[in-house]
């Protein structure tokens, strides 16, 4: 059972806009890229082989956020942490930290992923339960690992 | 004093992913998108021109969150709408409706931008009041505007 | 018969880098946003419906090619245009101008597209005959359209 | 004097597209990924810090192309061999081979970059000598290295 991981990116220069930081839209694209490398590390793939007698799934953003407390530059070292905030009967719902310099909290985001199957009939995806094959490897983190972290410099609550 | 704009995009190959359908990250991009077109429509530019004898602001994202209702496909037209949510002193906060084929409600978003100026001093960013040229052309939509919109479909609230 | 084609594109902030212009990657999905257009306005969708007794084929790209002149800014007005380079028995190459201001040469680009078919046996994808339905609807430019333009400004060639 | 370098990156679900593959503009991102981690090996950053008593360079694309040969799929591990190809007075011209599961050549890619610097009068980009703290540790790689490479499968010129 797992409920935590964590990845190191550089700030690539494409991922940077004018304003000489990283494109807020790219803070979703390292969540799934933490929340893939998550998977990867249970022996899954967030593309289901269709295989072993069982019935494919998928995963589905049905929510998405991020609070922005700084920015990140080019070059930046950026550690991504995900932990799994909750594992509902057909959800996981992840959040994930943004540490630059390994100290600074940049970002704090949150992915709620739908298990998904295609109906055969509609050809449309109907969200699921999670098969045991891959609830059996994922569970809560603990409310220690979960509890709020103030960010750095100057309260800035009155911005969100 | 304006407080809607919406613009009429058509789903670009490189949007999609190899669900078939828009990676979740280019709806932030859309939001941007339409966030930047209301600005031009009120005669200014995100991108602060440096002159008139003011001082130039910029408008960070402190906060982005989507809901995701129904997928886009490649060459879907989608109209996404933008209300002004709420108009503080150092932030404005936008909604933003994705309407697909001009009916169905696919995605409801959010952005808090945070009007921000350098520091001679620091050279960092730091939050201040919106200015009145600013100020003066926008205004919160109407609570009828705001109010919630129902998706098609089946309720699916439990899995937000 | 249709052998030339033109969008009109507004650079969007996501699109910059932190060197303040439009990052060299997106010029080509500007090419292929024009490329789709073309197909559209022909009636047709470079993804083939799969009906009406024909089997259907794709367009990846063989090849890409982009010569940089000028760079280009946020929300600049850029006019692409597409020319038919050539149209042989299993590709297609196009030609692509970027006008700034309507009146400069930014960039000028190449595209290769390969005619395909996923053969039934091994599931790879394998260089086909470009269907007539699609053949007849597209021609070569005229040699005077495709000469070459000198962009504006001092001879840079020795650069390339 | 360093003329060769690589990275080895694994393919994210955000840079597929509808058709299960690496969308071709995202090579070109990884040319530039593996380029500027070739400038980090040397001690150096394409994002020249201003200081030392010397002036800033910086160096944008004049040219990029790239040949596909296999397509690149999700979760593949993807190692871009970075070579030197030649250096001018002005411009370096790198060459960028894409080999998939270490032995499949799926792209080969070419960027020429320039070497400019912000004319102090007119505030444009201007190519310029490459400084010679950076033209001493880069040379071009021997004819033996950049001597073409034969794509396994059938022939397929006819289609470039």
């Amino acid at each position: 059972m797992s409920h935590r991981f964590e990845i190191t990116e550089r700030v690539q220069f494409s991922e940077t806009d004018m304003a000489g930081i990283v494109h807020f839209s790219n803070f979703y694209r390292y969540m799934e890229r933490a929340e893939h490398g998550f998977f990867r590390s249970l022996g899954l793939s967030v593309i289901d082989p269709a295989h072993h007698g069982h019935e494919r799934v998928g995963w589905p953003r049905v929510h998405a956020s991020c609070e922005f407390f700084l920015p990140l530059f080019f070059e930046d070292e950026v550690r991504i942490e995900l932990l799994v905030e909750e594992v509902r009967s057909k959800v996981i719902r992840y959040l994930f930290r943004f540490w630059r310099m390994d100290s600074e909290l940049a970002a704090e985001g949150r992915v709620t992923a739908a298990c998904v199957r295609k109906d055969p009939t509609t050809g449309k995806m109907k969200a699921v339960s999670i098969p045991d094959r891959i609830r059996h490897k994922v569970e809560a983190a603990p409310a220690s690992l979960l509890a709020a972290v103030r960010p750095k410099g100057p309260p800035n609550n009155s911005l969100r």
